[in-house]
């Protein structure tokens, strides 16, 4: 037959870092190019208890149908923790995703309408990006500053773009540049967006991976009447991706909605999944496991960033990011990331060029990033040095 | 601050089933509402050992993030099984969803605009219909008779409305009637959705519950092109729903663009659940567990048959279904079975009214579903004999 395609397919292409995944099967390749925990937060041994003692007393909960909103205990302990952190307020509801993806798609799938805006830092998270394409949303980059994105910029564009309904930010440890926006910022940017009745989705995957400096509230934490922000977290990197469990926590009549979508995605999360996971938060010390998971990554990204201040020529400058996943490096010359990636590859070392992270990917950029919690340490340094090699010749 | 929904959502309420599921907390309810399972099909001991040995092996591999596509092995299990049953053609490609639903939500959202058409059964599945409520489909009802549904107003329908796009279809033990379209019905329908330039979905959950009867080719197993029908199915009714694995078939093209938007909507489906499934398909004999399913559901449907021949008044009529897990009932009286479930409901037996299954729910209805899988013997003769008591005094 003569397949037509519905409109939103024409922008959306797969992530490009996806197909790097692909192409890297390679297993001499140096991966930079990841977004992936190090196996070594991955708490096997007392999940693997967990999931067989609950296996075998509690079979029919643990694979029957359950409901949408989420399984009741594991609502209740991630409601405990997000009140304690001041996000959720007496007027919001917290629903179970798959993933905190999930937490974005049904979020903008609530939300917007084909040709409505959404605004976002430059560079973002290209699967929330790609995400917006679907609902055939307009983008709206706003420069991302050393302390948060632009604001004055952003009170511009909300002001001349009456269609932009929603602002989407990773205030901490941001993908892909590993910066956190500060106080004083998150303040003005919920103030921005207040006045020009713009809902804020805060997406905080990596906000427990803090290894370096004092805690920021999240913007959820900073709005008083609670809302004006929609809050998704994940236990992707705390616990396991592979588990695909994350939560949304915004006013219950935007949850509401929220969970009458994911009905029709996919009925409920993963049950077997979360009573593992409600379990295990039960069960072990949840505090000690992230400071062993932020040792971890400390350790990780002190090395990459002691490699690359050495070796590192002096036209290539990059962030110091106090926790997440990412480092992000400028090229002061005049190169297109996207060339140098392939020669990268030839040398056995992968990144993830900057115009993957832009509202236009066909954009040239002299930026790209690097992940340091999934290589080993020995790959940090010896992939770090070839990569030096290579910027070196430019 | 004043939050204005995107105008899918004006449409669209939750499924009124699973709201009756709240309501149904009170234990001592009979309920014949659900579409669940039967505990004792889920075959936990084989689970819970494969479970526990697969962590203990591969931690990583069972919770680390994974490709899209779906967990390799997995795949090429379900499709040498498709392939068995001519469903899988040379340029066919299937994708792992998260439950059967997601299938019908990636396909819909991969062709469906605002405004589109999408043709279906009259009764059919509200999940589906809700999901195509949520792009804004149009939907256009075609009445099902006990062969399938009626292809001379199938035709016409699609004729008269260019806008059709799909075909929405439950060919074999439908839901909520439990009919299964005949062979000659089912070379029609693809004339016809060829004809017309209309992709097919096929959702086929139950087709391997057949407990009488002689097996029927899938819709997509007599398309020799392999281009019009969009295959979906499941391992909820035949393994267990709580690991929300599912999976589709068709032609590569529509694939992919699945891929992408599943890529945007949960990035993967749970990677422990599908090693445990595979690795439960390579140690277990499936086709025992099937007749295993078969008998218990095969028993529980001769016995509700039985309890209704005896204790339902004349003027009700319904189906024998030769597999699935649902009898459909007609009331031959001027009655709105949605407010007799309320009444039902006091008598503390519940079913679903067959408002519910209508592309209008507002339309009365004098129909109603009754699910035969979940509940246990005794109850299925106690709850059947409470219903025609109430049905006797209409």
């Amino acid at each position: 037959m003569d397949m037509n395609f519905a409109t939103r397919m024409d922008g959306v292409k797969g992530s490009a870092i996806r197909e790097m995944f692909k192409l890297m099967a390679d297993p001499q390749i140096i991966s930079f190019a990841g977004g992936n925990p190090s196996p070594d937060t991955f708490p096997a041994k007392a999940l693997e208890e967990i999931a067989s003692d609950e296996l075998k007393k509690n079979p029919a909960k643990c694979l029957q149908y359950s409901v949408t909103e989420g399984y009741g205990p594991l609502v209740l302990k991630v409601s405990e923790r997000l009140k304690k952190q001041n996000i959720l307020k007496d007027c919001d509801k917290v629903i179970i995703t798959t993933g905190g993806q999930q937490g974005i798609d049904l979020g903008t799938k609530a939300v917007i309408n084909p040709g409505d805006g959404i605004a976002c830092e430059l560079p973002s998270f290209i699967g929330a990006l790609n995400c917006f394409r679907t609902y055939e949303a307009q983008l709206y980059g706003v420069p991302l500053m050393e302390d948060g994105l632009d604001t004055d910029i952003l009170d511009k564009t909300l002001a001349e773009n009456k269609n932009i309904k929603i602002l989407y930010i990773i205030p901490t440890f941001q993908n892909p540049m590993g910066i956190t926006t500060s106080l004083e910022k998150r303040i003005k940017i919920l103030e921005i967006c207040k006045k020009h009745n713009v809902l804020i989705i805060e997406d905080n995957p990596y906000g427990e991976l803090r290894f370096k400096g004092e805690d920021v509230p999240a913007l959820k934490a900073l709005d008083e009447d609670g809302d004006t922000v929609l809050y998704c977290g994940s236990f992707s990197k705390v616990l396991s991706p592979g588990l695909r469990i994350g939560f949304a926590c915004a006013n219950e009549k935007l949850i509401e909605k929220m969970v009458v979508l994911k009905q029709v995605n996919d009925v409920h999360t993963n049950i077997f999944s979360q009573i593992i996971a409600d379990e295990w938060l039960a069960k072990c010390d949840f505090e000690e496991h992230l400071s062993l998971c932020r040792n971890i990554y400390e350790k990780k990204c002190s090395l990459m960033l002691k490699t690359m201040d050495e070796e590192f020529p002096d036209f290539v400058s990059y962030t110091r990011p106090e926790g997440g996943l990412f480092i992000y490096c400028t090229v002061n010359k005049d190169v297109d990331t996207a060339e140098l990636v392939k020669e990268s590859i030839k040398n056995k070392v992968a990144f993830v060029p900057g115009c993957n992270f832009m509202t236009d990917v066909s954009e040239k950029t002299n930026c790209f990033r690097l992940n340091f919690s999934t290589p080993s340490d020995e790959n940090i340094v010896k992939g770090i040095k070839i990569l030096a090699e290579l910027l070196k010749t430019l």
